[in-house]
């Protein structure tokens, strides 16, 4: 009995160890053909400089739904197909100034964009300056009414990991105009979300809360911000002179793009990966996220050319309107609940196509988290090893309630904030190898996952 | 006699706890030292703009050292001094031109650089294109005599580690000419050294061997030199008309530059870090090795702010040279043994300011190298996970004869043969949060290092 057990032990343990080679040789493949074979650098370059505007709603994002299907298409995956999604539709405008207005002294004409969803409007008035929201309840209607809000807390450097610095300081951005407007604000404007001291406004979205009124929002330049910081402490009546022409029209309809390799043995359990093809409209949307768009197409090409026959269906997902109201990723989870298609597991790719450190595992329970981190030691020599418990993804969250295992691919995050919703998100700024690479960590984590889960 | 034994145990596992915190609790001071009250950026931005030119033997290369001089006297180091050291001095000269010669089409003017030490030189004549030397000895004379020879062998794109792809591509660069010269060729080119397709040559050192003629090596951008292997398929006829007008001078004397923070305890054992002040005359040598300057005396200053008394005497140390000689290196080694300075560990920083991602230890004693990885729990919060067995770096090569232990900074390396000797290796191209991240990484393992070695 003894013997018979050791004898079981030491089989289970050469299966396993012959399996582990098998799948590290399936991983060195995986990366080879993303290194030498891979489309994602040039449907990234397309999209980027022939369709760089693709708010949701906007013809562009429209253009950029054919375009992404078209490409899917050109692959021939066994299913290629889009998801009606109603979104919302805001415009920039065309006009947003800022600047200052100081006795004797030259006015300063700021960088400023428009927050997304902010109204359009005109201000002209004293700037009152706060980095946490408890002075607006300090400071109340005698110190804000008939003010600008200048909300000017930077984003703290000393985290080694940058969307740590970005988690402290963007309530700022979204929940500042209707904290401003609830003591009379007539307007805010809002540091720029980025850790570089640079000319570049970056946008993002704003929520106005319905109980109080809505007023312009804008964000300006971190320099511009700095000055003006400076500038109060001298010149506590300086004015902020401003105006923009954003407005909200009527919910349009969009599309989700979806790609699909239809599962061998369990084709009505699916392992998805994805990221969102709309983006905001000052940039080309590089990193954020047409890197991510890119990568998730080139996750299932790359096993599609290594001849790879998926036991689960994997599915590569293009998600609409992940910036200003989510609706792909919701409309995306309801119709996977309505069709009764089991999605064991999402991978989401929108922190940037930079270098590859490793996945991000959104579970509270610590058995699942294992389970994926299981797989760091096949990934490690390709540079990944960073598996642990955190985010997986905003299109990817409505998922959860389904029981969907979210998972986050995590690239270096030093460089994603210089750029972040800025119009220096451009196709330059993305890596060729950097970006294959993360193509291939993607693919080699769902080969492992299409592999071994139940 | 067990009890007291345990007790002991007890004690020391204790204490090393206590160390460890300590340890931990430093090195996160360090690191917020680096990420908020940095000066390596900023002396970057002024080296790489004001004083991009500093190839060996140059007037830029005079400048350097009395700027970086200046920096490291301003920081009120212990000791601040300069090394005399000749130096090679070649230039470059004002003219480089290749281009195509083809019956009945348009030639191609192509862009090219004289490869570092190359002669000047005029050829026009077919070509040959060989990827492997062993070519060269099938074709012999027959084949090669009055022409000009074309390597072309690309950069591995499969090695996830690029310093990889580079050392199996350097050897053409290096030493094609004189291989081809042994055959009567007139001329050589050489596909620049980079995995990216773009439009810069790439330079870098060449030697002739004595034995053949020198003649002229210029290395063409990838482009260029896919162009030509596709056109030589066609048009195998294709001449080539090049000319150059570089020159070697008499060398010239120039200098190490070295900072010093004085040992407490060990004042006559010494750790030092160091990067090389010279650079390629087309960039502005930002990456290479700009960042490894700043990051080095950048090092020193952390602790120095921290202040922080090392036990060791610690040095910054900027090296001349290292691009076509090593001069500078050699000359440092010389100099601490005939002073019988015993220098117990150099660090290296030569990859390029890129995010961290671990070190390279140079040695072939298992014990050293598990030694300097003993330190990775401490620092992989940092993003450092790499500590292997590698190499440290060429300019502190010479110290390994005296017992120096060598260790190589070893940051994320996708990016760095793209701008690698070439006029795209610019300021711009570094990310000041990467820098600082190399710098703290450094000035971690130096505290470590002080702590601990003896």
């Amino acid at each position: 009995m003894k013997k018979s057990l050791i004898l079981i032990f030491l089989l289970s343990a050469s299966i396993l160890k012959s399996q582990t080679k098998e799948d590290s040789l399936f991983i060195r493949k995986i990366y080879d053909q993303a290194l030498t074979g891979s489309r994602c650098y040039e449907v990234l370059e397309h999209l980027c400089t022939q369709i760089p505007s693709r708010l949701s709603g906007s013809h562009g994002a429209a253009l950029a739904v054919e375009y992404m299907n078209t490409v899917m298409k050109d692959e021939k995956f066994s299913r290629v197909f889009l998801q009606e999604v109603m979104v919302p539709h805001w415009e920039r405008g065309s006009i947003c100034r800022v600047k200052s207005i100081q006795k004797g002294v030259a006015s300063r004409s700021m960088v400023a964009c428009a927050l997304g969803g902010s109204v359009g409007g005109k201000a002209k008035a004293e700037v009152v300056e706060v980095q946490q929201f408890d002075e607006l309840d300090r400071l109340g209607e005698a110190g804000i009414k008939g003010k600008i809000v200048f909300f000017s807390r930077p984003m703290e450097p000393r985290h080694i990991h940058t969307f740590e610095a970005y988690g402290g300081c963007v309530d700022q951005r979204w929940a500042g105009p209707s904290k401003a407007a609830k003591y009379g604000a007539v307007a805010t404007l809002v540091r720029s979300v980025s850790l570089k001291e640079d000319e570049f406004p970056h946008t993002g979205a704003m929520g106005y809360d319905s109980l109080y009124p809505k007023i312009p929002a804008l964000a300006i330049s971190t320099s511009d911000a700095t000055w003006l910081s400076k500038s109060l402490k001298k010149h506590p009546e300086l004015m902020i002179d401003l105006e923009c022409n954003s407005r909200l029209l009527p919910d349009t309809l969009s599309h989700n793009v979806v790609g699909e390799m239809r599962g061998s043995t369990q084709p009505n359990e699916y392992i998805i990966c994805g990221g969102h093809l709309d983006a905001w409209d000052n940039g080309q949307g590089a990193h954020d996220d047409g890197a991510g768009c890119v990568q998730s197409i080139e996750a299932l090409r790359i096993l599609q050319q290594l001849g790879y026959t998926p036991k689960h269906t994997l599915r590569a997902v293009l998600f609409m309107n992940e910036e200003n109201g989510l609706r792909g990723g919701k409309r995306y989870a309801a119709l996977a609940d309505s069709l009764k298609e089991n999605h064991l597991i999402a991978i989401e790719t929108d922190r940037g196509g930079f270098t590859p450190r490793g996945f991000a595992i959104d579970s509270e329970d610590p058995k699942k988290v294992a389970e994926v981190a299981a797989y760091k030691s096949l990934l490690e020599p390709y540079g990944l090893h960073d598996f642990a418990k955190g985010g997986g993804g905003s299109d990817i969250s409505p998922l959860k309630k389904l029981g969907t295992l979210c998972i986050g691919y995590v690239p270096d995050s030093q460089r994603y904030f210089d750029v972040h919703h800025a119009a220096s998100d451009t196709f330059d700024k993305v890596n060729k190898r950097e970006l294959e690479l993360g193509a291939a960590s993607m693919a080699a984590l769902i080969y492992l996952l299409d592999q071994y889960s139940h």
